[in-house]
């Protein structure tokens, strides 16, 4: 599990384009993601359009590095999919975080874009790729060849653990 | 990354206990994960006194397992601790996946046990750990060797990929 510690937010790419069974890839580790009742609440749009990717900039302000990429994943929520209301954002999260382990497990950079709560961003992106009200996107990953390198961040802070009680 | 696949909600537990070091790698998994503008919002809760463990499924009812574990950890969210707002439920949900991950590598086995937004659920464990206002409780986690075996599960389903837009 060397990829959960290796993992870092990844914000320079080469122009190289990744293949479709990468991209496949990568999806189907977002789908193998626990949820609540196993619901699978989640839909996943792949952006390759440079026109479309291009767009995202203009509304969600920490994207720039979108404009460097040829493929986008943006993870989507469907609330007609719930079994339990509430819970979509958790299973959507452990979705993209899968996604992202699995990105650099095949040697590629990732950086998880938040949009949702954000009220403006959601609705940009719902319009912008036509998602229909039932659906809210949560995440958005850049997907490339990092043309940068990034240490390992040791996050280790034994104050944040607690025991048997706050 | 075969732990992503390999992975399963494990609800059988041997009697055997985990050791602190086997928790503490549970627990730095769980640190390493990403979080917005790199918050890091989270706390964990480690019990292992039985009678604190057995007073959960009084109040959850999906959690009945935990009367067959030695430890279990609580995830939290620290409101003080955001600095993008709204996202610790992701940045919280983020390490709560990683560490059933590191579970799965270490040989252990877990299961997300969903807290928040059940209001319910929140207070009656604020209440039972003494949490403070602004932490709130996301997830729970047993630890403990699994005494059920599991296939993986293939959830691949490639209607709910979609191509540049809806």
């Amino acid at each position: 599990m060397k990829e959960i510690f290796e993992r870092r937010s990844i914000r320079k790419y080469k122009k190289d384009t990744v293949s479709e069974e990468t991209i496949e890839k990568i999806i189907r580790a977002g789908m193998a993601a626990p949820s609540a009742g196993n619901e699978q609440p989640w839909h996943f749009i792949v952006i390759k359009d440079k026109n479309i990717i291009n767009e995202i900039p203009k509304f969600h302000a920490y994207s720039r590095m979108l404009h460097e990429v040829n493929c986008a994943i943006v993870v989507c929520g469907d609330l007609f999919l719930q079994k339990y209301e509430g819970f979509w954002v958790q299973d959507c999260s452990a979705a993209t975080q899968n996604m992202l382990l699995m990105a650099q497990a095949l040697g590629l950079g990732s950086v998880w874009l938040g949009v949702y709560p954000r009220e403006e961003r959601v609705e940009a992106l719902k319009s912008l790729l036509g998602l229909p009200d039932n659906v809210i996107p949560l995440s958005i990953l850049p997907i490339g060849y990092p043309a940068e390198e990034k240490m390992p961040s040791d996050r280790f802070d034994a104050f944040r653990i607690h025991r048997e009680k706050w």
